[in-house]
């Protein structure tokens, strides 16, 4: 079961120009920042309500982040991530609708989430995550 | 203050095609389908924990929701609308942090709310919405 959205994932060209506009202007504030460096991202990390904000920005041209910024170069909303009570069975439950999945089997994410992709071809245009706690 | 993320506002090429994705993939439910005239689309509403997700097809080739899918065709997140305890006082924080704003006022929008947006060439390529219960 889905319980709320866990994250946004938003793409940005650099972090030092839009960290301080969620800081400034939105009046959020940065709690983390790290790099990622099997995505070839650099993170920096919000937090609004129970949703958290993961800015992306890529350290490599060949980053899935780099390819999202040449489509969309002013950046966006990259990925969306629903928290789930049972990730195997979310994964079951989308497969059974007819989605295309990335990753047919949950890896291990960020803070020890279980977590997987649908195919934004199956998802309406937005790439979508189901993470979910690791149990 | 920004309490939560309120709504994400999702661009769709057909709600009758979308919908039952996310019923029957991600098991949510359409709680409520409306026609917004002004707005030239029509919509469906969905409830992920704190944050409901509104997805929205055009209902005219000149309506704002038309005009995204020109550019992405395959649909996306058109917009993330944040709660804000304070919506004057917010837009006036985003100005002074040199946000160019698309609404100086609030204006009413679907079920009492005030809402305004942001210029997304100010907000890193995301079109973000504020919003607050009216007063």
């Amino acid at each position: 079961m889905i319980t709320k959205i866990d994250h946004l994932g938003i793409a940005v060209r650099s972090l030092d120009e839009a960290v301080p506009y969620y800081e400034n202007a939105l009046g959020l504030k940065c709690e983390h920042r790290e790099e990622v460096a099997s995505q070839k991202v650099r993170t920096a990390f919000f937090t609004a309500g129970e949703t958290h904000i993961e800015l992306l920005e890529p350290t490599s041209p060949d980053s899935p982040i780099a390819k999202f910024l040449e489509k969309n170069p002013a950046g966006g909303v990259h990925h969306v991530a629903f928290a789930t009570t049972d990730i195997g069975g979310q994964l079951k439950q989308a497969a059974g609708a007819g989605v295309k999945l990335i990753h047919e089997v949950p890896f291990e994410g960020a803070a020890g989430k279980l977590v997987a992709f649908l195919h934004p071809k199956s998802t309406y245009g937005v790439l979508t995550e189901l993470c979910a706690p690791k149990a």
